[in-house]
């Protein structure tokens, strides 16, 4: 029997976890699982796993956890690194940049890169960091959540759109539907109308997808229907900015995803979750890219942009709460350029 | 000796206590101060005040407080009825709109209604309420908070603008400075260039006036500094609005506007402290007649039409929160209208 494929996984949260799980079924990938937030809940009791693809598990484990936080320095030759954490490039240190976390664990013109992760032009920094390794750039459908540490629920089938090495072994399990996507832009970008609309509205707002649909039906808002004033037109825009890059979505896509979260299950987007647990959200691939393509293209993209400047606000908030901005350091520097504009 | 002046004060917070105090001191006016959230700490040990123009107070009462909460009818006749709560009228029952909260206290063609109150347009429904009843408008740059119950600072001067009778009394204890304004509409929309920028935007990004201008120092938010992506282009719209009906604003005031807060006071504009509290936000008097008078008068209002709505759908989520809106009648009604659609 052939050796199997060293797999290292970085984020082992909802898809992460999910995505180990598939690739050990397989029986042909032994995965290494990067664990940091769960890594003592994982260690001492495995994953509780209720996937809709793949069954229950009541302590599941990979075949080997790290403690990101512990033990720095991987050593192993990995065939694939696999990223599903999130990715906010603007989280100031200590959080590393994508291609920093991940550069002990490449080898140089050997290790498989595989991105699985939203948001659009994620690739270029890596392949420039890496330019001899195979970059993959993946994106997933699956709906999966951990609950709270190492509690993981897959309730939306595990579909993986990815270039072409990879397919063969993600499908291995018989499980997963994981497809060679030659058209892997026009996903990311029909992916965009979802999480750079829904996302930051429901992250300024708080309000989940399905009370977003209801605020315009009480009385007194039926002029201020967020659907109608900020949704449709804020997807219209990624529909021009996509075509400026030659992407073309169909117009018709916008109902299928207002309508994408039925409404009774209030879904939170994952930029209203991570506002709620005053965690870093991800700007900048998703707001950040549109918004810069859309300038250098000449799109008009007026909520957009006052919904991406509104979200780098409250972003700049959180890392200042958290230590990560020196707010007096910012006070000065002000001052001296208000001087030397005198 | 000349009977004194009856005075109902409704709404006996920071601005609304040191009205009372200073129309007290003047020695022509009984108070009688309407008090809700304060009644029992005041009923208990009056009001304690530091005030930059009226000095120091331990224990400070009007003529007589009365409790909103118990003591619903008044059956005085007043001479006055100031109003300095805060203007919600989106705020569903059973928080009542300001024409049913002061009817009780209104004698027909006697009591000179007077609002100390944000925004524009506040006067309309009042007068149509009362129109036997003088109507004063007033607006007031006093800088006063509420530090917890029964607890006032008074931090910026008394300056108060008014329509002409009530002139005379505010100035009797010679404290406050008290001006006939003949064109407060020009001040009510100077105000706004303020509450209706600073304000939402600080609401949205939990940023106080300070920080949103430190934001773009920092390295990587050079291309959305919230000052001039949200602030300056915001206050243009503002003074568009107001040309729309024949009030000049000098664009040369938006600077000035700007820096208004000093920068290490980071000031926490109203609708933030609101916001932070679970409060009400003053959304409809500022940005909603805004955005309406705009609409009608064909302005485009790009960037605060998108503060709007992403406002009220924040009000919205803190009605729903606080139960003032049946969540599953919305989407019963939802449902009924796709149905129909169909």
């Amino acid at each position: 029997m052939a050796e199997k494929k060293r797999v290292l996984l970085i984020g082992s949260g909802g898809i992460g976890t999910i995505t180990a799980l598939n690739l050990e079924l397989s029986g042909e990938c032994a995965v290494t699982a990067v664990l940091r937030s769960n890594y003592n809940a994982v260690k001492e009791n495995g994953f509780q796993i209720d996937a809709a693809d793949y069954g229950k598990f009541k302590s599941w484990r990979p075949s080997q956890v790290l403690n990101r936080d512990g033990e720095k320095k991987e050593k192993e030759e990995y065939d694939y690194v696999i990223c599903t954490t999130k990715n906010t490039p603007d989280v100031p240190p200590p959080t590393l940049p994508l291609v920093d976390l991940i550069r002990p664990a490449v080898t140089p013109g050997h290790s498989v890169i595989v991105l699985i992760q939203n948001g659009i032009n994620i690739e270029k920094p890596v392949v420039a960091a890496f330019p001899r390794n195979v970059v993959l750039s993946g994106i997933s459908c699956m709906g999966a959540n951990e609950l709270r540490p190492g509690v993981i629920l897959q309730n939306e089938p595990d579909l993986l759109g990815i270039a072409p090495e990879f397919v063969r072994l993600y499908n291995a399990a018989g499980k997963a539907k994981c497809s060679y996507d030659p058209d892997l832009q026009h996903e990311r970008w029909r992916k965009l109308l979802y999480n750079c609309v829904w996302n930051p509205i429901a992250a300024l707002t708080n309000c989940d997808t399905g009370r977003l649909r209801l605020v315009g039906l009480s009385e007194g808002y039926a002029d201020v229907d967020p659907v109608v004033s900020l949704v449709r037109p804020a997807m219209k825009e990624v529909i021009a900015v996509a075509a400026s890059v030659g992407v073309t979505l169909d117009p018709g896509l916008i109902e299928g995803v207002v309508e994408a979260d039925e409404l009774e299950v209030f879904c939170v987007p994952s930029m209203l979750q991570d506002a709620r647990k005053g965690r870093p959200m991800e700007v900048e691939t998703i707001l950040g890219e549109v918004t810069r393509t859309a300038d250098r293209n000449g799109v008009p993209v007026p909520v957009i942009k006052v919904l991406y400047v509104l979200l780098k606000a409250k972003q700049w908030w959180n890392f200042e709460a958290n230590g990560l901005i020196d707010l007096q350091a910012s006070v000065e520097k002000r001052k001296r350029k208000l001087e030397e504009g005198k």
